[in-house]
């Protein structure tokens, strides 16, 4: 397996497109590869987001991506790295390309500084699940025993 | 009950003193309010992060906050809103002040563009899951149906 390496603007469509897929695939709105390729570029450009992308060995295309952003934290010097978007194309699944993407978030995190790493993911995806308990991570609130940390959202 | 108001960087030591009240009440470790402090500021002074303050009636100093980081997002012009920190001291609690605070929440993040807001809490925690329940947030992944959505995280 090659190892994952980090996207720069060339990479733009490539990371649309599969950012699109995931919506898809998930039933999630898209506003479409065009809009989403366009933001990558400028995201990728300004380091506002790092991306972060998975190959299978001699594929000339990627087989999965992972996207990171750093926020500065009050309880910390370092920033903490959330991991915004995590997605291994169907075809390629359960071969270590997800693993692979994780032990490239946790290295890059050290590198940056970061004091902690963040995901959200559903109760229903246990492959998800499975793969970031693996990884060390806990859906627990600190400092509380046992009390399991839950995501809230709303639109506006 | 006085509205809240956005905190500069004056306010520092207030807020950094209920950063620390809030971590001490749950047992969660605390760098210490003079270390907040400087944070804080930095913090106020770059808008890396914005502070509401929340007042009672007549009170002159400051009965609960919280503090808000907006994040770009791939999926929308706008940016996200997080609710990092949302807390009343105690003695305060109960009188619509967590209320008064979100309201103000949701008016930043209006006004910022925002497309969303995030919080996250801890499963025991029914007070704080009522009021962003009642204030429209919802614990479930966008897509999925009836699944929740799990916060997971992990130190480096």
């Amino acid at each position: 397996m090659m190892p994952t390496r980090l996207a720069n603007v060339e990479d733009s469509e490539v990371l649309a497109q599969m950012l699109h897929d995931f919506n898809e695939e998930f039933g999630d709105p898209s506003p479409g590869v065009e809009v989403l390729a366009s933001r990558v570029r400028r995201f990728i450009d300004r380091s506002t987001k790092i991306y972060l992308l998975a190959r299978e060995d001699g594929a000339a295309s990627a087989g999965g991506f992972a996207q990171i952003s750093f926020t500065p934290s009050i309880w910390s010097e370092g920033p903490i790295a959330m991991i915004d978007e995590l997605y291994v194309r169907p075809a390629l699944r359960r071969r270590g390309l997800g693993q692979e993407l994780m032990d490239s978030i946790l290295a890059l995190a050290r590198e940056q500084g970061a004091n902690g790493v963040e995901v959200v993911t559903g109760e229903d995806d246990l492959g998800a699940r499975a793969l970031y308990e693996k990884t060390g991570f806990r859906n627990e609130i600190e400092g509380e025993k046992n009390s399991r940390s839950l995501f809230y959202e709303r639109e506006l």
